[in-house]
């Protein structure tokens, strides 16, 4: 079986949408991505830090979903990364409440002995200099792919190109496609970026799907259409996740099979916003992912007669 | 061959984008409407009016490129309606700077004797009760295409709800979409609109696709990603043309052909885009439809082994 580290937060989040507002409850992208990456027939390793008040019960969680947390470490005089939002009435904007970086603030990433010759490596949102660190620890890696915001792009450009000049996928969203390239078509942003060293660029617009760029060929994946979008909250972590464990698991890097991997993305992220938190990964069953396939494959499948 | 009535403005339009601006064009909903549903094997009609300041030469341009303009009035001594828009930076909002209705204003449209038993009906977006004229005088018609905008929700929605009961399909945008129903989500949008008459609901998500929905239903087509978006003015109408010439042409009004339909408006409306006005749809060839829809299928096309 591959192997697939993970590397990013593992929060308190406390979320607030127009549907209701939760107290501190898990979060952070490499949960989200976790739970994800979870399904597919991989051996994920997370790599993160936590504080002592951080529940055991999480981390049982975790590990019951066989996600291997030797690599989180517990700082027990520390507090967790916590994180607060406010989503607007459209959903696709949120104000960010509070950011208490905590134990965060110091984390210093240690891949596990036996994740070290890693396949893939899912570099989830964080501190670029900490991206780079794990990328030290895992020279085998096939493919890495690579999660980042605007907020590192403000505040740690020249390291995060250090970053993205060695990683195989970025994935972004718009905006920060934008902001990246200085490029308002995705289009043209996506041929920057891959010049900056991804060979493959996957922007992501929420629930307007994802594009993938490789070369001069581009992939669209739809996200479902939704009666009701709950909670946005790790949306993008959990298509990021949904797309790692999928290649990872299948150990195929070609272009159709990023293909597949985009759309089990999109698959696991529709589960994602029906509630809460990470409520609704916990739940989810195979043959909820094989139904939702299917309504993604008949989402856009058409035949032309020639 | 079938036959394809258009009902919408001919107009004068000056646009203003970030790369330039244009005096008095050619412009108006049936005109791309028209010259969208051109490149299809069906007899398209057009209904509208004009002023007598309106160049013979562009009557002469929709009737070379095989449009039927006997149901154009010239109203002499009239003024041909003129709108003038300038776009934002991100192209995808745009102000209106001036709007005269002119002719627009006593229009009371007649369709040609010949075009009475048309197997289908566009009608452009124009005031509710000038669409409900067409009808009247259309009794035959297999299939029934409304465009209609917000502008008609604000000051005319009585009207406007008679018209939607009586058509097949609705072509809408996304914010047009919510407006009419009170729904923010699309698909709860669409089931709603789906219970004011028509048996299908199109949503226009511009730069993002649309969406098809009929019954529990759903299928999107994306639009074509493109390195540079140089005037959006018509895309919609255009999109909606293709959608009616593909369908009239065919004659099959099944949920599958529907499917290619948006595909094809998809497809002309992603050259539209390419210049100014009308200017790219008086020179596409069949060639170039043909290459864009296998781009168009490449776009969205995977395949997952069971």
């Amino acid at each position: 079986m591959s192997k697939l580290v993970v590397v990013g937060t593992v929060a308190f989040d406390a979320i607030e949408t127009p549907f209701g507002k939760t107290d501190k409850i898990l979060g952070g992208a490499a949960t989200f991505i976790g739970l994800a990456a979870s399904h597919f027939n991989t051996e994920v390793g997370l790599v993160s830090v936590v504080g002592g008040d951080f529940p055991q019960e999480y981390l049982d969680m975790l590990a019951s979903r066989s996600m291997n947390t030797d690599g989180i470490e517990i700082v027990k005089e520390g507090k967790t990364f916590f994180w607060s939002g406010k989503y607007h009435n459209d959903m696709n904007t949120r104000d960010t409440l509070i950011t208490e970086l905590n134990v965060l603030a110091d984390f210093s990433p240690v891949v596990p002995e036996n994740f070290k010759d890693a396949e893939v490596v899912m570099l989830g949102n964080l501190h670029p200099a900490v991206q780079l660190g794990v990328l030290e620890q895992t020279p085998d890696a096939k493919l890495v792919i690579l999660d980042t915001m605007n907020f590192w792009m403000d505040s740690a450009l020249e390291l995060l190109h250090e970053v993205i000049a060695k990683v195989d996928v970025i994935t972004i969203n718009d905006e920060e496609a934008r902001q990246l390239s200085g490029e308002y078509s995705l289009v043209a942003a996506a041929r920057k970026i891959h010049a900056m060293g991804p060979k493959y660029v996957v922007i992501k617009k929420g629930e307007h799907g994802a594009l993938l760029f490789h070369n001069e060929e581009i992939f669209f994946a739809p996200a479902l259409p939704l009666e009701e979008v709950f909670d946005p909250t790790g949306a993008g972590d959990t298509f990021a996740g949904g797309f790692a464990g999928f290649i990872a698991a299948s150990q195929d890097y070609s272009f159709e099979n990023m293909k597949r991997a985009i759309v089990y993305g999109s698959n696991l992220a529709s589960f994602c916003v029906e509630k809460f938190g990470t409520e609704r990964m916990q739940t989810i069953t195979k043959e909820e992912i094989t139904t939702r396939l299917e309504q993604f494959q008949k989402l856009t499948s058409f035949n032309i007669p020639s």
